[in-house]
């Protein structure tokens, strides 16, 4: 820490580095950056990081964010297919499925069973699938598991659609395949392997 | 930006991708990051940036950043040689000659002449390095131009050097060459020359 600094700019320089990805060099950067900012922009910033916690609660349907404290925007809309529910492992990943146009609701995990991590099915919202599932008795028609196609999401995935066995739901897996624009010369085996077993007739 | 986020997470979010080499999905992960953070330490964060420029100012001898609004820790220390100037580039660059030991005093351009980003003499603190010479004929011994060894920061170094010219003091210019622990081998030829051209009696 330079101590040539002001103690109100080495104060933030440290509580910038202890944000994930964001060094000591970038914290400095980053100060240096807002000390030549316009007064009211830092302000903005200063005011959109007091205020995050006030009004972010989570979904108690289906643990994704949401502006007020009961359930979230998608769990209280009605032109979208409460039936089916896609499980995703974090809030962002609701973001991206959201870009593909699915008109179903979700189920945020918050994580994927990882031992190593000593992440356990409990550490997850699993428990409360299975709840929201069983509570629903034919409220629930597809289950779409959309965990990550790693060593993590699979086995979530597994471990999930046995849980789900003696509900009457369609249990699903997204594809795991070549990307689209991919070249087969250059897909690792692994995928190219999930790609053939998951085949389709043309 | 993903619409189904509470607005002051996406405002977060917007925030910080505002911030230079923060880019959106950056943005999103730190915003989570803070989300699962306990909110004392949010609250730290957010109070770092409030304060950063309620007690921070430049010095008005040296251009670096003062606590206090007239001049800085560094100018005001009798123990340190009131008459060696190392002109810096950056204020950053202050920290990082610090660590050296040096124990003269800075003057920091905010920059360096660069006519490709629109940058010239005017905007430098140039104008006021060469009124702090002048006004304290005697005062100064040694002016060491410490800006990169780059084409700018050459620039900028020749530029100084003619104005300094008139007054009564050495001019010297910090040595580019290969930096310790380095080999011939993988050393650019510009560096290389650099290296021959600055050799010394041995």
């Amino acid at each position: 820490m330079p101590n040539f600094l002001p103690k109100q700019v080495q104060n933030l320089i440290e509580e910038l580095a202890k944000l994930p990805g964001i060094g000591p060099k970038t914290a400095e950067r980053l100060t240096l950056h807002l000390l030549k900012t316009p007064e009211n922009e830092v302000r903005h910033l200063s005011d959109a990081v007091r205020k995050l916690k006030e009004a972010s609660h989570f979904c108690l349907i289906c643990w994704s964010l949401s502006d007020t404290p009961d359930c979230c925007a998608i769990c209280r809309d009605d032109s979208r297919d409460q039936k089916t529910i896609c499980v995703v492992e974090q809030i962002l990943d609701v973001g991206s499925i959201e870009k593909t146009g699915y008109k179903g609701v979700y189920h945020v995990l918050h994580g994927a069973i990882s031992p190593i991590d000593g992440i356990g099915p409990d550490e997850l919202k699993i428990k409360e699938l299975i709840e929201r599932v069983s509570a629903n008795p034919g409220n629930v028609s597809e289950i779409i598991l959309a965990t990550n196609p790693s060593h993590e999401g699979d086995a979530t995935a597994i471990y999930i659609s046995k849980l789900l066995k003696p509900f009457d739901v369609n249990v699903t897996r997204i594809a795991a395949g070549i990307p689209v624009g991919g070249n087969l010369n250059y897909t690792d085996e692994i995928t190219l392997g999930k790609a053939i077993e998951g085949r389709k007739n043309f």
